[in-house]
């Protein structure tokens, strides 16, 4: 049995799962992140043995792994900088284990960035992966990404690998947070899309549109496609420019990692076939028209809300 | 001792070589692509064995390594498509194994791009590399990469992995040869800089740019940063600008692989600290603007011509 953490910046999610994906029992709460760090981590510790306890599984542990929003430095177990919990320089190793070590011994810990769990999780656990390469692309207020080469995960120089929200899509583009122009999350992100239909309906009416956001309140991420399913032909216009933006990064991750499948997570992929459909389209015109090379499967995940925790759980599997 | 051939479209290099990247001998000859392919693995053949049997070192052969200017599938031994050869699915190692062996016996023989042999060669044995993650960009008529991922090769899925020169920089852009518009190598490789130098002198006169060029002939790669090193402000300009275009491509490396050394290699890279002094400024400016990344390292390759052949030569050590 293994125990996978999922620390958000608003949420914790711990789960007791088997080395197949299967989840036991689960334990939610809030973060509280404006507590001490050493807070947050008692809270961790006790609802991590409280769940081991009702499932009467202290004996059966065989690793805890534990999934963090930021940069991580997963060899030395180090957290280098959670902007979103305030956290930088924290070993998170050395302070669970000190936690946990008093009732479970000296059990294998490890930690990754979120995203990367993420990726992990739907690589091991997903619907029809079945690869040696994957990639996972997070699609929500910015984009978040994970890759699996060579069946492992990789986390780049100092665990800070793989953030691919942060690829230059056009030059002397949207200035974005990360302080460079033009990145692909000030596209393809779904905050992006918000920005791309409040920006297209000020110039171009859609009564579809506004009868969509008069019952919203406000654009959302959904407004587009759903105008788009109702006929509206603005709605259609700006979820192929949306598409268009996320098969740019798309295509040039293909040129870098050539993988056998690119799942696509977070809000946006609710949205099913209406996103994998284009996006597989466009990505097979590229492959096929550039010859000979491996044809990329573009699927949604699977796991929702699951996959950050089972992929904690499988870094020790 | 190791084998190392190196495959281009117009000549083919064989070199001796020992596990410490120490050339013992070279053979080169031309590839005339125009034949039957059959015939230039004949002359490989002849060559190599030429080659071993001069130094006496038939007994001494540990492995044979192949570098070939196309997709290649590393794990079967294929040659998936080289255009610049007009070979495709071709299955190398079968081919060679069968000729090799006739003096040689079974032999470990391997093949891999020859972008990828580059960068494993100067890994191995370049100057001052001492690092778990490199990447090597060569910048020529495109822009060629491999990368060193966790001290190993990163072929992706197969072997088809790390067209750099392919990830979009300018939606919308340049139409590139690959189908697809906006392509970096579009804007960062040699070619590019010699169109954006054409197009610049076409609108604003330099004096200095006009009498370089009378002496070459017609503007290359090296006449903005030869007028540039004159005094020359329209030469500044170009190369700020090309500069500006290089650095694009390879912040956006960074951000996916978090590399310690990014090596330049190619004919661009003879311009040497003209180079890697003001893209080392950039990247410096936004990692320490990003806060907590760790710092990437950017130099020129040191092994010129022979990195692809060290490279190939590696593959077996």
């Amino acid at each position: 049995m293994f125990i996978g953490i999922d620390i958000g910046g608003t949420n914790i999610k711990i789960g007791l799962c088997d080395s197949k994906g299967n989840i036991f029992a689960k334990s939610f709460f809030k973060t509280i992140k404006e507590r001490d760090y050493s807070l947050v981590l008692d809270d961790i510790e006790e609802h991590t043995f409280k769940l081991i306890k009702n499932h009467n599984a202290l004996n059966a542990i065989e690793g805890i792994g534990i999934g963090i929003p930021g940069l991580t430095d997963t060899d030395n177990g180090i957290v280098s900088s959670a902007t979103n919990l305030g956290w930088f320089n924290l070993n998170l190793v050395e302070e669970m284990n000190r936690r946990f070590s008093k009732r479970l011994g000296n059990i294998p810990l490890k930690i990754a960035n979120d995203a990367n769990c993420a990726a992990l999780g739907e690589y091991r656990f997903g619907k029809d992966i079945n690869c040696s390469n994957m990639i996972l692309i997070t699609v929500g207020t910015g984009i978040g990404s994970g890759f699996i080469i060579d069946k492992k995960l990789f986390v780049g120089c100092g665990g800070a690998g793989a953030e691919a929200g942060h690829i230059t899509i056009q030059t002397d583009g949207e200035l974005c947070n990360c302080g460079k122009k033009g990145c692909w999350e000030r596209y393809a992100s779904a905050s992006a899309l918000v920005r791309i239909t409040e920006e297209k309906i000020s110039t171009q009416p859609s009564m579809i549109i506004s009868k969509l956001i008069e019952r919203s309140g406000k654009p959302n991420g959904r407004t587009a496609f759903d105008a788009m399913r109702l006929g509206d032909a603005l709605g259609k216009r700006i979820v192929d420019e949306y598409i268009g933006y996320l098969s740019t990064g798309i295509i040039s991750l293909i040129n870098l990692f050539h993988p056998e499948v690119i799942v696509i997570g977070g809000g946006i992929s609710n949205e099913k076939e209406y996103i994998t459909k284009p996006i597989q389209k466009i990505v097979d015109d590229y492959i096929k028209g550039s010859n000979f090379y491996p044809l990329v499967k573009i699927k949604t995940a699977t796991l929702g809300n699951d996959a950050g925790l089972l992929g904690a759980a499988a870094l020790n599997m």
